[in-house]
């Protein structure tokens, strides 16, 4: 039975300060979860599931058997911060935020400037993880990648992009050749801008865009072209993303 | 002062049936109102505003005063919908579902087959606004265009794209010729494909794809290359949306 301290300390967690104050972070959910315990790089501290999961999943506990936590559906609804509770809860340590500094001097990686919105922010790591892109740079006040809606709009990507916390000076000191392209409203159309196959793109805040001391280390200002007659504004963050990671993509595929 | 009646009823047209029932919906917010209440085709039932967005918003009131109630801060909760209610909340008639089938035929439209999430659905159709796309069509078993979260995803983009249910069967009696685009796993590569400026392009549910029915009457199955090593499963439904249209409207440009 789980103690109402277990249930106090795991709820805490939906909290980034206690998240920071005892380095662990949950997951929730089936799939997440097998994806998490194949994983070999990954300490987790405990896995809390039904005992029908267990059963389903025998093989995949044979190593971690020791941090297996069965509870009841009832227990399992005090622990869970979703309206209708998955099965199995899962306590990991962080994931590293070291990344290798040869992908990104030569590669494309994506710096995001205050993306605030979780599903922006989850949805874009799923992207990186789409189009190959294994490093996401992020400002100190982006929204944190440990938020479940975040973790969730990810669908298991957190997992395979390295996602840091980084300034923006911080970033353009440790590769000062890299190239860096920002979207913005009124830039060259990505479409006939030549985009070279390494470099920094920037994405900025949804309301915002981006900051003005990042947009004055922009080399490259890009705007994806609109066809509307009037009234649209902008696009989603995310989506926008999405359209200038395939672009890149395909442009240095050919 | 609001009646009890009065706020019984706009609480009520959170739900669909009730949206049904008095072909009304409710939008909020200062930057949807305004936009409201300079298009001449929306017919407003009642505009509930703090005074002091009355005051600011004189101009814009004068031909609809007739339909203003002013609210209080605490009036204005009991009928918002939102955890932070902003200045003003309107009733309108829904929109007009007409479309122009020269549009159809000339044109790139969407149909989007079974999409659930409210978030997915607003951005789609503000995405059709950002690349003038001005038909949506939609499966009967997709999210609501008038649910709020919809409404507040597509930024105000509804009321300028035409959204509207269908069954695909008969979208494709009424326009048989026109070529039937569909994204899927394993198709074309889209930035090999040919693609016309004129036809349908189907987007799938978020976890089940296109429909067999729909499936069986696509011409050309298209696919976002993917450049993950492994792990990424898909990109999220609106993101692939963007990712398609700005592709289409790019080919169709040059």
């Amino acid at each position: 039975m789980l103690s109402k301290n277990n249930i106090k300390y795991i709820r805490s967690l939906n909290l980034k300060k206690f998240r920071q104050k005892y380095n662990n972070f949950v997951v929730e959910g089936d799939k997440i979860a097998q994806e998490m315990l194949r994983l070999k790089n990954i300490e987790i501290e405990n896995i809390y599931a039904l005992p029908s999961w267990v059963e389903t999943n025998d093989k995949l506990l044979k190593l971690q058997r020791e941090k297996l936590i069965p509870v009841s559906e009832t227990e399992l609804k005090k622990i869970s911060s979703l309206k209708s509770p998955n099965d199995v809860l899962i306590v990991s340590k962080m994931l590293s935020d070291a990344f290798d500094p040869e992908d990104v001097e030569n590669e494309i990686s994506l710096y995001l400037d205050g993306i605030q919105d979780p599903g922006n922010m989850g949805t874009i790591v799923r992207i990186a993880d789409w189009f190959g892109i294994k490093t996401v740079f992020c400002s100190l006040d982006c929204v944190g990648l440990y938020n479940s809606k975040v973790l969730q709009a990810t669908m298991g990507a957190f997992l395979r992009v390295n996602v840091i916390e980084l300034p923006f000076t911080k970033l353009k000191n440790e590769f000062p050749k890299l190239p860096v392209y920002g979207t913005v409203l009124s830039g060259e159309n990505i479409f006939e801008t030549t985009l070279e196959k390494k470099g920094i793109i920037v994405i900025g805040n949804e309301g915002k865009g981006i900051s003005k001391e990042v947009l004055n280390q922009i080399d490259h200002k890009i705007t994806i072209p609109s066809n509307a007659d009037s009234g649209a504004e902008s696009l989603n963050a995310a989506v926008a993303t999405g359209i200038v990671c395939a672009i890149f993509k395909n442009a240095n595929h050919q």
